[in-house]
C-alpha cells in the first residue's frame, strides 16, 4: 500500500535535488501510518467525496480526532475563582493540615523553630555562639553606621538589631540570614523621608516618621506573606537587583565622603550630580584632614585584614573582628590625643539601655501618614526583595527550600514589633549573612546571640563608644560597600542577556542620576517593556524534519534538518498571536509562501509551494485579532492554491480555534503531528 | 538487549497499576534507542564513570549533541541592525527590484492604476459608474453631515469627497474601499480641536487648525508607510475598534439630537453624561417639534428602505438613493411651506465652486502647531485603522492582499494634498465602502466618478441645498450608525475570549463616558496588560505519553495520554521563565515534585517521584532570573535525589542555558525529545 502512494506522490513538485530526502520522508510518513491499518486503508483509497477540501470526520485515523474533541478547558472564571481561592484562603489549606496531621507539627509549621529546636545540640549551639559572637562584633559598628546613614542617632541601629533578630529566629525559615539594618534601606528611607521632615531641624518629628514608616512597611510585608501577594517582591527582577544595589552602593558611598572629610555642610539629595558638587564645595570650603587620615588609615586596615582573610582561611576572623578592633583603636587614640578638640567629629552622647516602647512616636493621623504609607510599601517591596535575595542564595546552597510566603510574613512581624519598639526597618543583610555563613553557623540561634550580645552593649558598652570618630563609621559603611557592588554578575547579565542587561543598567543609572524611586521605576518599565517585546516580537522559522525521524525542528537551530520541497513547515518565534503581530505574521507567511522573498539562511530557489503546515505548539494564546488575519490568510493562500494546514495547537488555542469557526472554515486540518499533517495534506492533494 | 533492560528496570518503583503501560512505554523507548545501535551498547552496559550523574559526551547518541551544538543564535545588534535595516531602508528592495525588474513593472508597484489599468475594459467601467453614481447620491449627504458634525461649513465635507478619491485611486490598493469624510474621525476632530479653539466663536481660526491637522496626520500616515511602521496601527486591535467604534457611533448619534430637536444652545463635550444633560435641557427648555417631526419621518423612511433593500436584494437600489431622495423631498417641503419661517433650521448658504486652495489657512507657526501635530497623531492612527481594517475584510472576501505600508501611502499623500485644497481628514468609509461593493464595483475607478459627480454638485448644485432642513442631515448621519454598532461581533469576541471583550468594553465605556482619547488609551492599555498576562502567567501542565507513540502530550487536552508512574513530565503554561513568574513556577515543580500537594485532575496516589523532565519547546525566552530559578530548582531537586532533565530548549533558550554554564550544571542533561530523556536517565540511574 505505501509503494502505491509513493508512485502518485511523483506528481507532487518536487526539485530534482530533494527528491531522494523527501522520498524517505515521505516512505517515513507512510510507515508510521501503517500503525492504522483501517484508516489508511480510506485515506489512500480516496472516495470521489474526499477530493473537496473538506476532510471528512470519519476518515481520519483517531489522532486527528482528539486533537478536535479536546474537552473544554477551564473557562476564565474558573480561573479567576481558583487563583483567589489560592490566593486569598490559603488557610483552607492550613486548617485542613491541622486536621490531617498533628497540632504540634502545624504549630511547627507556623513557628519553625519548634520543628528544628527539636533536634538542636550543644555541638550546633557551639558553632552558633561563636558565628553569632561574630556578627556581633561586625554588627554593632555597622548598625551605628547605618542608624547614621538613616539620619537616626545612633542607637536606633542598634535597637534595630535586638527586638527583629530574635523575632525571626521564631518566625523565619532562613538558617543563615542576619537580620538587622542595612545600607540600602537606611539610604532609602532618609533619602525619601527627609524630603517631607528635616531630620536636622526636628529630630524628633522625623524619628517618629521613619518608625511610622517601619510600622506600614511590616505590614505591607506580612499582607504579602499572609495573601500569597510574593509575586509583587518578584517585579523587581534579579538583574535590576544587581543594577540598583551597584547605584545604591556608589550613592553612599559618596554621602559617607561627609563623614570622612568632617563637614557640616552637605546636600540631602541623593543624585551624584548634587553630591559631587557638595563634596566640591567641602573639599573647597570646610574639611578637616585629621577625619579622613583617621578614617582612611582604619579604611585600608580593614580591607587589608579582608583581603588577607580571603586568601587564606585561617585569617577570616581577623577580617571579621577588623570592624570591632578599628572602632576600639579609633576611640582610645582620640580619648587619649583629645584630638576631638582639634576638629575630628566624634559620635558623643549615645543613648544607654534597653529599646524604649515606641508606640507614642506612632503618626498614625499627622499629615503625612498617606506618604508615610507610600514609603512603606516601596520600603517593604526593597527590603524583602534584598532579604529573599539573599536567603534564596544561601538556601540553595546548603540544598534546602526557603517559604517566600512565610518569610515575608517573619519580615511583616518583626518589624510592626519593631516599630513598637523604637527599631526602624531592618531586613537580611548581603555582607553579614556572608559573614555569619562563613562562620559556620547552623541555625538562626547565631542571630539571637548576636541580639543577646548587642543587649549587653546597649546596657554595658554605649558610654564607652563617646569618642568614636565619626569618620570610624564612615569608613565601616565604606568597607562593607564593595559586597554590594558586583561586577561579575552584571558582567553575566551582559553576556547571557543584552536586554536584561539594560534593565540592571536603568536601574544603576537611575538611582545615580535621578533617585532610588526613579531608579526601581526605570528597572520594573524595562523588566515589563522586554516581557512584552519577547511576547509580540512577530518571525517565523522554518523547520526541517530530522533525517531518520518524524521530529521537526527550526532549520537554523539544526542545520542537519531537511526542508521538504514544496511544503513549508513554519512555526512563529513568538508565544503570542494578537492584534500586534498577527498583521505582520501573517503577511511574513505569505511572502515566504508566495516566494516573492527569499527569506532564512536556507532560502536557496525552491519549488512553488504547495503546502504550509503550522505549528502552533508553542501558541500560548490567541485573541480575536490574531484569529481574524488567520482567517485572512487562509483564504490569500487558498486564492493562490496553496493548501493551509494547523498542527498541535494548545489547549487554549484549539478550544478559540473552534469557537470562531475557524477549524471548519479550513477543512477540519488540524492534526496532532507535522508528519500527519503532510501525509494527509499529500494524500488529499493527489485524489 | 532491550529485555534485559526491562528486568532491571523493574527496580524502579512503578506503581501496581501502571506497570503494564509503563513497561509498554518502556519497551517502545527501548525500540526507538534500537535505531542508534553503536551508542546503544554503550547506553544500556554502562561503565563505571557513568553512575555519576553526569553523562559522559562521547556517550551519548548524535542527536543529543545536536541540542548542545547548536550553532549559535545572531546576537542582539545583528538583530537590531537587520531590524532597523528592514524597517527603515525597505526601498533598497525597491533598488534591486529595479534592476531585475522592468521599470515598467516597478512603476505599477508605485502606481498600482498602471497594473489594473491595462486590463480595465468597458464592461467594468460600466459596473464601476453604476457603484460610483450610487456612492455618489449617498456621499453627498453624508459628506454636508458629517462637516457639520466636524463643525466645518458644509462645503467643506463636499471637498472632501474630492481631492482624497482621486489620489487614492492612483496610489491605492483596495478595489472597493470608499474614500471620503467618515463620522468618526469627524467625531474625534470636533472633540480635540474645540478644546483649543472655539468653532462658533472664531470659525475661521477653526477651520484652519482642522486643515492643518490634517496635514500632520496625512504627513504621519505617509511616514507610517514610508518606514514601514504600520504596527503601530495594529496597536489598536480588533477588538478595540469593535468597541470604540460602537461608543464613538452612540456619541454620534446623541449629538445629532442637537440637529433632530432644532436647539441651538448643546454643549461641546463628548461624554454621555454632559451631552444627556444637554439633550435633556434642551427638551426642556426651546425645541421645535417641527425639526423633529420632519427629521424623524425621513429617518423612518431611510431605514424602511434599508430594511427592504436587505431583504429583497431587487430593492437594493431604493435603499441606497433613500438618503439623497430625503434630501431633495425635504427641502422642496421647505422650500415650498416656507417651513423655515416656522423654526425648521436649514443648511442655508453653501458656497458653491471647486476646492479653493488652503495653504494660506496652515498653522504652522502659530501657537497651537504642537498641539495640532498631537492630535494629527491620533486621528492619522484611527483614520489608518478604519481604513485598514474595511480594506482588509473587503480584500479577505475577494481575495487578494492588501499591502498595508502602501495603504498607509496612498492614504497620508492624500491627506497632505487634501490638507492644501480645503479637505478635512479622509478614510475608508465603513458603510459606503459596503454600498460600494454591493453596488457592483470593479476597481477603484468608482472613487473616481464619485468625485466628478461630488464636483459638478459643487459647481451647479449647491445654492439648491440652501432650504435642506439640518434635521434631515442628522437623520441621515443617525442611519449610518447602526453599521457602526457591530453587537454581533462584540458577542463573537466574548464568546471566543473575555480578555479581548474586556479591551473592547474598555474602549467602548472609554468613550462614552470620558472622551474619545482615554478610550484608545484604554483599549491600548487593557490590551498590552493583557499580552503580559498572558506571557507571565505561571504554571505548569503536565505531559502523558500517548499509548503505542513517542509523543508527550498535556494531560488534560488529551485524556487518553498515560502518564509515566514516578517520572514528572512537566511543561510550562507560558512562553517566558522571567522575573515575574520564575520563582512560582520554581516553587510549583517542587510542590509537584516532592507531592506535597497533589496537583491537577489526574492526582490520584502515585508513587515518589524520581525524575522530572521539564519540556521547553514552548519556552520562548529565559532572562537571568529565571536561569538562577532554575539552577534554584535543579540544587533543590538533587538535595532530594530527583533527577532533571530539559528537552526541546529553543535556539535562544539553549543558547543562555550554555552561556549561563547551566547545562554543566546539570549534568549535560539536554535532549531533543522527552523520549531519549527518559531512556538515558533511566538507563544511567539503573546503572
Amino acid at each position: 500500500m505505501p509503494s502505491t502512494s509513493l508512485n502518485e506522490r511523483g506528481n507532487f513538485q518536487f526539485s530534482e535535488a530533494h527528491e531522494n530526502i523527501a522520498a524517505e520522508a515521505v516512505a517515513r510518513a507512510a510507515e508510521d501510518l501503517s500503525q492504522f491499518p483501517q484508516t489508511l486503508q480510506t485515506t489512500t483509497v480516496p472516495s470521489a467525496q474526499e477530493t473537496s477540501i473538506m476532510v471528512a470526520d470519519d476518515k481520519l485515523p483517531e489522532r486527528f480526532q482528539w486533537v478536535l474533541n479536546a474537552p473544554e478547558p477551564p473557562g476564565l472564571w474558573c480561573k479567576l475563582q481558583n487563583g483567589i481561592t489560592e490566593t486569598i484562603f490559603p488557610l483552607k489549606n492550613k486548617f485542613q493540615h491541622l486536621r490531617e496531621h498533628q497540632v504540634s507539627k502545624s504549630l511547627g509549621n507556623l513557628f519553625p523553630i519548634l520543628s528544628w529546636g527539636k533536634a538542636y545540640n550543644i555541638k550546633m549551639f557551639r558553632k552558633d555562639l561563636l558565628a553569632g559572637l561574630t556578627l556581633a562584633s561586625l554588627c554593632i559598628p555597622q548598625s551605628i553606621g547605618y542608624a547614621t546613614l538613616a539620619k537616626l542617632d545612633p542607637q536606633y541601629g542598634l535597637y534595630t538589631s535586638v527586638v527583629p533578630p530574635f523575632l525571626y529566629a521564631i518566625l523565619g525559615t532562613s538558617r543563615e540570614i542576619a537580620i538587622g539594618p542595612v545600607a540600602v534601606v537606611s539610604l532609602l528611607l532618609s533619602a525619601m523621608i527627609q524630603k517631607i521632615e528635616d531630620p536636622v531641624a526636628n529630630p524628633v518629628a522625623y524619628t517618629g516618621l521613619v518608625i511610622t514608616v517601619t510600622l506600614f512597611a511590616g505590614i505591607f510585608q506580612a499582607a504579602f506573606g499572609a495573601f500569597r501577594l510574593g509575586f509583587l517582591v518578584d517585579l523587581l527582577s534579579h538583574a535590576a537587583i544587581v543594577g540598583f544595589m551597584a547605584g545604591a552602593a556608589i550613592m553612599i558611598g559618596l554621602q559617607q565622603l561627609k563623614g570622612l572629610l568632617g563637614t557640616t555642610k552637605f546636600t540631602n539629595k541623593t543624585d551624584i550630580i548634587s553630591v559631587l558638587a557638595a563634596v566640591w564645595r567641602s573639599v573647597h570650603d570646610s574639611w578637616n584632614p585629621l577625619n579622613f587620615i583617621l578614617g582612611c588609615s582604619f579604611l585600608s586596615f580593614i580591607l587589608t585584614t579582608r583581603f588577607l582573610g580571603r586568601k587564606k582561611q585561617k585569617l577570616f576572623w581577623l577580617s571579621t573582628i577588623a570592624p570591632l578592633t578599628s572602632v576600639v583603636l579609633s576611640t582610645l587614640i582620640v580619648f587619649l590625643t583629645r584630638a576631638d578638640k582639634h576638629g575630628v567629629k566624634i559620635v558623643k552622647h549615645i543613648k544607654s539601655g534597653l529599646n524604649p516602647i515606641s508606640v507614642h512616636q506612632l503618626q498614625l493621623n499627622g499629615p503625612h501618614t498617606a506618604e508615610a504609607a507610600k514609603i512603606g510599601l516601596i520600603v517593604a517591596v526593597v527590603a524583602l526583595a534584598e532579604a529573599i535575595a539573599v536567603g534564596r542564595s544561601f538556601a540553595s546552597v546548603r540544598g534546602y527550600h526557603l517559604d517566600g510566603n512565610k518569610e515575608m510574613v517573619a519580615m511583616g512581624v518583626m518589624n510592626v514589633a519593631g516599630s513598637l519598639t523604637s527599631c526602624y526597618v531592618a531586613t537580611g543583610s548581603f555582607s553579614r549573612t556572608a559573614v555569619n555563613f562563613s562562620a559556620g553557623c547552623e541555625t538562626v540561634v547565631s542571630n539571637i546571640v548576636m541580639a543577646v550580645t548587642v543587649i549587653i552593649s546597649l546596657e554595658l558598652f554605649t558610654r564607652l563608644l563617646f569618642y568614636t570618630p565619626i569618620a570610624i563609621l564612615a569608613s565601616i559603611i565604606l568597607s562593607a560597600l564593595p559586597g554590594l557592588i558586583d561586577l561579575n554578575e552584571a558582567y553575566n547579565i551582559w553576556k547571557v542577556d543584552k536586554l536584561d542587561f539594560l534593565a540592571c543598567i536603568g536601574a544603576f543609572l537611575g538611582v545615580l542620576f535621578a533617585s532610588v524611586e526613579i531608579g526601581l521605576l526605570v528597572a520594573v518599565g524595562v523588566s515589563f517593556v522586554t516581557v512584552i517585546l519577547s511576547s509580540i516580537q512577530p518571525g517565523t522559522e522554518t523547520l526541517g524534519r530530522i533525517p531518520g525521524t518524524d521530529i521537526f525542528v527550526d532549520v537554523n537551530q539544526y542545520p542537519m534538518a531537511v526542508e521538504i520541497p514544496g511544503i513549508l513547515v513554519t512555526r512563529l518565534k513568538c508565544a503570542l498571536l494578537c492584534f500586534a503581530n498577527s498583521n505582520c505574521i501573517k503577511e511574513r507567511i505569505l511572502q515566504l509562501a508566495t516566494g516573492k522573498q527569499e527569506v532564512g539562511d536556507k532560502g536557496n530557489a525552491k519549488g512553488k509551494t504547495q503546502l504550509i503546515v503550522f505549528d502552533m505548539s508553542n501558541l500560548m494564546n490567541i485573541d480575536t485579532t490574531g484569529l481574524a488575519s488567520l482567517k485572512e490568510l487562509h483564504n490569500s493562500l487558498a486564492s493562490e492554491g496553496i493548501e493551509f494546514a494547523v498542527t498541535n495547537p494548545r489547549w487554549q488555542v484549539i478550544h478559540k480555534l473552534r469557537l470562531a469557526n475557524f477549524v471548519n472554515s479550513i477543512g477540519r486540518r488540524v492534526f496532532l503531528t507535522v508528519g500527519e499533517a503532510i501525509d494527509v495534506c499529500i494524500t488529499a492533494k493527489m485524489a
